[in-house]
């Protein structure tokens, strides 16, 4: 399956050090060159680019994968209803085989919308790591944690993720790699969270979170432990360069220098954000204090889709209104956000169009009605395009969509699977 | 190219009265019949509606449409410097061949994604009348009047306007209605505004007018007259059934009472107003007083595309998180904004899938990753799906597209015309 040497020949090309033109010649897993002096010759599989914009992969740095299954299952209702009435009744009710099924739709979705890397964080996770290994797409698993106080409870989330990093981190050639889910500062012990540090640091894997995504998670924290969330999380150690915090909604001055001089990681999930109410993250002040900020869609239970396209738009309209400034993170910043700072917070080595980078690329049909007149390409991708416009994925130097056709995976049946497996889970309700 | 009759035969249909099952028989430009009973034998085109949803046509109440041409040609900047800049000078260069240019894209794009019918504002209308002719869309046009208290320039602007009454009212088989086209309360004198009230009323034509559009203009008008935007407006007579006022931010209360009294149509436009840092209009609040509130895309310059699907997520999600309520707007509520609430703005019996109602009709194929597993048809609609799930259109009764295939102007040509017109404005600068 795996191709020798790609060239993608005369397109345009556009990542977080601006547009220029080129062509990228691909060997094995890694970019070999980007050049205009290369030719069709020069590789045993050639994409003609002309009329084309090659791209970094985008990278999604929040997802529950599987929560595909959910999506329509619930929306417009109040937080406390929708996770009591309607999404925990369902978690309930999973398995394995229902989580691979919701994590192969959503490998699917991901590439067809142009994401080639992802950071997910939920159930069975040895089982998403099948349907990741699949797809052939690259990713950061982590099981979510959930202890609440309880004792065996904790030590069964800690032995489940000792079991997933045993199994799975380094597995597809090392395309998928393992990380702590601690879920949250609210549901997670203090117990817990100490030794997510510990054991991330003697394993030498990442840790993801979620941070202050509500103002009652912030009262509750604050009321049980006399510290803001991340002042709280910061004395259990779990804060470093390896966490990838997710939406920071809710921060006060000193929890954004905390996060700063820590170097977390922060994934900011607009739409879920909006949908649900939460509310708006301070990303141009957190980016102004040099955080890395990327970006997450979420689970498809809170968004619903996973088109980091709309997503980016969506970053940039959001802070644009909420702070009534129309520069406020302008296109390519956004454009950043999504490729580059997503490799940072995943640490791999992809993000960017160059020498010795990853072959994770995407490439994008820009002859459409709504791309034209083409003019700036990151105005075009982040204000104008959607996942529907990618026309051919690479990712670790495997096409995976070629020109509009995937080339992984039997779209029909994974869609079946899905359809047949949350028909289930709504059934047992 | 009129079909006699068309059957789509065993879709789902969704419409404002909600989700069923069922045929829908097409005969000229009507809908016949809606119907469990009707067989593939009862028209002369059958199109297989199995998995596939069957909504009325999007109405796009807030469009310039020429406006195309200028696709991110400027983003991220300061209103000011964004008008003065850069839309202006281009657009003191427009001409009409430019604007049927600019035209025919976005008819291409509406089409693709969806919208039959559209309220558009700018200037050449006869140009765009004959694109939207050839394009066979529907639509309300009219010339933006602009005097600035310049006696000469209002005489010349309603000589204009009553030369497009007079030549597009009522063409291509009654698809083109023309309205009267003051730009908004700021750019134009009271006279004008008086004159536009009479002859809208001596013509029985409609008004479409900006209005509260940012708080600076708020300032400006209240200073000028002593009242607020909308009682300086009803003041001059232009408030009534036949009004659709485009955005509608920043309103008191007496303001939305008066929208309410008067039966003023309201087209709300969020990405615009997220995009320019506007504000944010309260929706929910006028709608609660029985405001009839529509949907509008403005114009490319700042949205960028002209994507009814991805403005009706939009407008839900930025009034749930500006309310802090995961109920506000729900799926169903948005969903009646862009189809019947639509319809009533341009005064079109289309917006619903009922006998007697205009064929104006939207075929989506539901068989996509981010649309499965397949529940809520509404929540996917606006929380999941894009335009380009949009597979056929049909508008007045004619198959504009056909599972993907524009059936109407030749979609290479139109992207040629416009992206050489865009080259020529830019360069004139
Ligand atoms: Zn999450
Ligand atoms: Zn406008």
């Amino acid at each position: 399956m795996e191709n020798e040497s790609i060239l993608i020949h005369g397109a345009q090309v556009l990542d977080a050090a601006g547009p220029r033109r080129g062509s990228v010649l691909i060997e094995g897993n890694t970019i070999e060159e980007v050049s205009d002096a290369l030719s069709p010759g020069d590789a045993d599989t050639v994409i003609d680019g002309h009329g084309k914009l090659l791209i970094p992969g985008l990278v999604n740095t929040h997802t529950h994968l599987s929560m595909t299954l959910f999506r329509g299952m619930a929306d417009d209702l109040p937080l406390d209803r929708w996770l009591n009435d309607h999404i925990w009744p369902a978690e309930a009710h999973l398995n394995g085989e229902y989580c691979h099924a919701g994590a192969l739709l959503g490998c699917v979705e991901m590439i067809r919308s142009g994401t080639t890397a992802f950071n997910d964080m939920y159930f069975y996770m040895d089982d998403v790591a099948r349907a990741v290994d699949e797809a052939g797409l690259r990713c950061v698993l982590s099981h979510g944690m959930i202890d609440l106080g309880d004792d065996d409870k904790m030590r069964a989330e800690i032995r489940e993720s000792l079991r997933i990093i045993r199994e799975c981190h380094g597995m597809a050639d090392g395309r998928i790699k393992v990380a702590l889910g601690p879920h949250s500062p609210y549901t997670c012990s203090e117990e817990l969270l100490r030794e997510t540090a510990r054991l991330a640091a003697e394993h030498g894997v990442g840790i993801h979170i979620h941070v202050s995504e509500t103002e009652n998670e912030v009262r509750e924290v604050s009321e049980a432990h006399g510290m803001s969330p991340v002042e709280y999380l910061d004395s259990t150690g779990v804060l470093g360069p390896g966490t990838v915090a997710a939406h920071c909604v809710w921060l006060k001055e000193n929890e954004m220098e905390i996060l700063s001089e820590r170097g977390v990681k922060v994934s900011h999930n607009p739409s879920s954000n909006m949908k649900l109410a939460s509310g708006i993250s301070p990303v141009p002040e957190l980016m102004g204090r040099g955080v890395n900020v990327s970006i997450g869609t979420d689970g498809a239970a809170s968004n619903n889709n996973l088109d980091m396209f709309e997503e980016m738009k969506t970053a940039s309209l959001l802070q644009k209104v909420s702070l009534h400034d129309p520069t406020a993170l302008p296109a390519m910043d956004v454009f950043r956000m999504a490729t580059v700072n997503g490799a940072k917070a995943l640490g791999v080595n992809s993000g960017l169009i160059e020498e010795g980078g990853l072959a994770d690329i995407v490439v994008l049909n820009t002859r459409r009605p709504h791309l034209t007149p083409w003019r700036k390409p990151a105005s075009h991708l982040v204000y104008s395009a959607s996942g529907a416009d990618v026309d051919t994925v690479i990712c670790d130097g495997r096409i995976l969509l070629l020109e509009g056709e995937l080339k992984v995976l039997d779209e029909e049946y994974v869609m079946e699977l899905a359809e047949g497996a949350a028909e289930e889970l709504t059934s047992k309700q």
